[in-house]
């Protein structure tokens, strides 16, 4: 397998793909939803092999849970195609509708990114809702998913594949690599991929964006962060404190750091020591040491991901220390404020620099299903593009389209003719 | 000057700017038109100074002819404020409001993307329009221009900085570096600096996409296409071709490349080479040399940005082929068809990978002037983010602003509240 010609005709396939009309990208994810549903006895047959060689290999158990595609997984993903078939068409849509001069119109279309390289982590139903995404939004998709799940990530994708070809998508529509160096090699096709979505730790993160000049949308670390004000409630807090931190420890969206108002201090901190039990390890700063018994936290500290039930904690003097902690260590994915002072909050929500920025709620709440996205591709810290949970609205561009009847500059340029803009209706149909 | 250490106070005051309303941005602006028409006559005396310079260094005309800064140009840029005053306010703007459950409502809200580096070519009116751009839309803004205009952008510079401070915007709202070495300091700055845009060679934007982890916004080169298909009506297509050609040699958008269907190659050629006369040399692919006599173009001559007065010409069977060439050996700027048939040209404007697909007219028309957008930034062959020609949208990014009363996650995990989501009316106000 060579990846770099392989990418090479799944991006002369994706000019194809992009002008498929919304009726067969539907019809595809119908005809895949009915070909995994009769189908489910091959996948679960793959999966139990994968997960056979989960238990023998001493998998750790969130890993083996996700890798895990049962009746369960497989309902929730049909029902996430169902409704993602239910959404307006994300291509075509006109963006505006200008009118230069007489018969010389400007048209903004949205239309696909092209071709996209998702690698991501050993959940299987990843596969199928990141290839549905790709499907509706037009776009090819060049799949890497987790070793783990070799089996069940090929028996998905032979069914899907098969599925799309028999709807009418174009050959390239999907691909799936199947080896590590496969990775190496999509990293060097920046002429064929246009987007690379990266899933998985720090390192491995990192690891793509410095090795490849193909623009990556994603994370590397999720070091978020709660501030406690001084008009904090602090029945809410303790619970979103310990929901941000315990929901689901592994998570990007799970928090790192606590920020204290100093006049809350006090009377906070016992009652988070009391929470925390034995379950979490509280670390904090000199000041946090004074009022509870805990171990110091250090300068690394405050910038690390912990991924685990670790909790550090700084006091600081004013919101404007909070605000500046968290744009100086932060990851500027998501972070929140436990307040009932409203203009507090909106001067935390405003001056924060992060994808996310909450009030009285947990940051666990950073994901594209819980935005009402339906599904999402990954979470992106990036200010470009796509920011924060990424759905479909993060798989498509624009381009402009210019309808003249042979206009040409120097006429403009040199008095002949005059713009004479005016916003026009937006039309239905293909062409605004 | 260390300007990493500049980039990072710059960074740190891009939040309160970021947070500034609409009246002290718009404030500014005035204050900056007023003050640029009171000291007129420094910044003329700073331009005589590059002008003189520029003379016995022996610049070429097109760059001196840049570089003059007079009435004219002032007015120009004074009236490119004005506009610029009277557009909607870019940020604050509410893009969606959804109820995700009751009292748990998520907002998505533009706000600037932060601290933009903008390199730029020896043309100071670009100083003005840049600086305005980023006012207006709250980003903090370091400039380095071309060092043929050093006096009269250091002049610029001091009136707007001075005006801009006057109307309330922080310290760092715009920084002047004027060193080449300042150039790579800037490309370490990846903590600090959100967005690079680079205008210039192909070279040098390569150069700077090569050196910095920033994400750069622009183009390298600008290798655009005009395909003459079958049914194009000849009296626009002539024209059409010269002034893509010819109307301003050195731009990005000029047309480099032309496609002739070969049903249509013999009707057009001639007429095609009385029209070039002396001023535009014609090159071609075997065919065109059997049709007119030309020197030959080789493979390379295809993948070439002349800025000059070349032309290279390849003959193809069919739309096809000529879509093909173009995605191959285009940079995805602007590319144009001649025809008088809907359905192809639906076809060309579909399946073209570029920022802009025209149907005649002059490929020259890719300007944010043109497109009605006031001013632009420059031109992105990017297919993330800003596409084409960039104005005020492409300098603004969203969040996610939540709103809770102490939900956790852990409540709708494990059935205890279920998401109820529901689109809300836009608001007005920062809050949407």
């Amino acid at each position: 397998m060579n990846y770099e010609i392989i990418a090479r005709d799944v991006k002369a396939d994706s000019f194809q793909m992009a002008g498929l009309p919304e009726k067969i990208r539907n019809e595809a994810l119908k005809q895949i939803a009915h070909d995994l549903k009769t189908s489910q006895d091959q996948i679960f047959f793959a999966n139990k092999k994968d997960l056979a060689k989960a238990q023998s290999d001493n998998i750790a158990m969130p890993i083996y849970n996700r890798l895990i595609f049962d009746a369960h997984k497989l309902s929730d993903v049909l029902s996430g195609i169902q409704d993602l078939i239910k959404l307006d068409d994300p291509l075509f849509r006109t963006l505006f509708r200008r009118q230069l001069d007489e018969a010389l119109t400007l048209v903004k279309v949205t239309c696909p990114i092209g071709v996209i390289g998702v690698i991501f982590e050993s959940r299987p139903d990843a596969l199928v809702q990141i290839s549905s995404l790709c499907i509706k939004s037009g776009n090819c998709a060049i799949l890497k998913g987790g070793s783990e799940a070799t089996n069940t990530n090929r028996a998905l994708f032979d069914i899907i594949r098969r599925a799309g070809l028999t709807a009418g998508l174009p050959d390239g529509f999907i691909t799936l690599v199947e080896s590590r160096a496969g990775i190496d090699e999509l990293l060097r096709c920046h002429d064929s991929i246009d987007l690379l979505i990266p899933r998985g730790s720090n390192q491995f993160v990192q690891y793509i964006m410095e090795n490849s000049k193909i623009p990556v949308m994603g994370h590397a670390d999720g070091i978020c962060h709660i501030y406690v004000d001084k008009q904090a409630d602090i029945a809410k807090a303790i619970p979103i404190i310990m929901d941000s931190k315990t929901q689901y420890v592994a998570a990007c969206n799970t928090v790192e750091t606590l920020l204290i108002h100093k006049e809350i201090a006090n009377t906070i901190l016992p009652l988070l020591k009391s929470a925390a039990t034995e379950k979490v390890t509280l670390i904090g700063d000199t000041a946090t040491c004074k009022a509870i018994q805990c171990a110091p936290a250090t300068e690394a500290d405050f910038r690390t991901e912990y991924l685990d039930y670790i909790l550090s904690i700084r006091i600081v003097d004013r919101l404007a220390d909070a605000i500046s902690h968290i744009n100086r260590y932060g990851s500027h994915h998501t972070d929140c404020i436990i307040t009932e002072d409203a203009a507090v909050a909106d001067q935390f929500m405003s001056n924060v620099d992060s994808a996310g920025v909450y009030q009285n709620c947990s940051t666990r709440f950073a994901d594209g299903f819980r935005y009402g996205f339906g599904a999402e591709v990954g979470i992106s810290t990036s200010k470009l593009h796509a920011r924060g949970p990424v759905g479909l609205d993060g798989l498509v561009t624009y381009k402009y389209k210019l309808f003249g009847n042979g206009q040409i500059v120097a006429d403009y340029a040199e008095g002949r003719s005059t713009f004479n803009f005016k916003e026009l209706a937006i039309e239905t149909g293909r062409n605004g």
